[in-house]
């Protein structure tokens, strides 16, 4: 990991941008620590971490200044300045395509984006994981947080060191993701926007159902994809601040 | 409105037992107030309210000692030591009769349950509300919680001075309370038990899709009717500090 910027900002929480290989990233410590603080991954839709950081910063921030958690983010395979594949380009006109024209989004264009996603992404975040947890200060335990919900699926599920995860239901989901889900076991808050216009409500319902988590807790809100109410922010820190202590 | 008697919890808490009329009920008062309290009435099964009264307590008790809200319940009709009426029995002995022998509810046994109850129920809750803001030390704004869901539904409908309420999905409803629930205008809080033995959960999600509230949040979580997870009690005392300050 090589730290290429870092800034205080003015509530005190230290930010810094680092690079792990080719993939940049962003870390945000509480001003102080006294103990090893836990760490919350934050993961995101594949829109660019740039495009995405108000959204990170705030939640970071919030993390850092109200509970004392470090937080962390790294940039998706195909996403902001990393390199592009053409089978993830064919699949995003595909999906574009199919949604100008009104149509059902086929499964086979939802397996096409997203379980190479998947793939690549997650052991860059298991590999994240190992290199924020040799740092100073941070010593877990560690939660997970975000979209694309699929690679927080696979996470919960293949790495040992995440204990609870707050998932958005807000993706096109692949159908194999859902026997996935069975083997989930940790504790999960899920969030769901109930007018989701690029979202099935019902398979969002089926997949919280097909979790086989013994603590699972669905948070539905009215609203559109992007319109999660402010206060379910800190109803997911507290999720975490029962399950990170 | 009769005080009948009066005592000091632990917490500092001032609980009355009064009686309106012929209907016994209860208020749990904040050990201090400086300002006019906000209110909260305190909904409940038909079960009595002696069997009801730990659970009752418990969630009055955290709204008074963490958020300095007063709060009030009082006994349904048919319930406790209130006078049963015939066609009431008749309703819940064919109930009984239908869970026992594994039947579908009839939607005429519903109705006859429920609608009933929530046409004796609501001028009751309603009086006591006239009684409560004429106490000194109550001023507030008001809200709702607690099942019968039905009798929440028509007083958040009817009831102008309840500016929130927090239902729980959790009884059988009558199709003609899917009608109210789109009048319904206030900020709602619903609590799904995922695994309800005794509830319907497509009936539930239907009724959260047909309210008409700006702001409705559902909140699901597993297990049975009685299960609602320890940490829910304090999301709800939330949500009613947000509206009620």
């Amino acid at each position: 990991m090589h730290v290429t910027s870092e800034r205080r900002l003015d509530d005190g929480v230290l930010e810094r941008a680092f690079t792990l290989g080719e993939i940049p990233g962003i870390l945000w410590m509480p001003a102080s620590v006294s103990a090893p603080a836990p760490l919350i991954l934050i993961g995101h839709p594949p829109l660019g971490l740039r495009r995405m950081y108000p959204r990170l910063a705030a939640r970071a921030r919030h993390y850092a200044t109200e509970y004392g958690f470090a937080s962390a983010t790294v940039e998706l395979p195909g996403s902001g300045e990393r390199p592009r594949w053409p089978a993830a380009e064919q699949a995003r006109a595909d999906l574009r395509r199919a949604l100008e024209a009104g149509e059902p989004i086929d499964g086979g264009i939802v397996d096409a984006l997203v379980l190479p996603l998947v793939e690549r992404a997650v052991p860059e975040w298991r590999a994240a994981l190992d290199a924020l947890l040799a740092l100073p200060g941070i010593g877990g335990p560690v939660g997970y947080e975000g979209g694309v919900i699929s690679v927080g699926v696979r996470l919960a599920v293949v790495e040992p060191r995440i204990v609870a995860a707050g998932l958005f239901a807000g993706s096109l989901v692949p159908a194999a993701m859902f026997e996935e889900a069975r083997q989930v076991t940790i504790p999960l808050h899920v969030l769901l926007q109930w007018d989701d216009e690029g979202n099935d409500r019902q398979a969002a319902l089926d997949l919280f159902d097909a979790f086989g988590s013994q603590e699972k807790t669905l948070h539905a809100n009215l609203g559109g994809h992007t319109g999660v109410p402010q206060f379910e922010l800190d109803t997911g820190a507290r999720f975490f601040a029962r399950h990170l202590r």
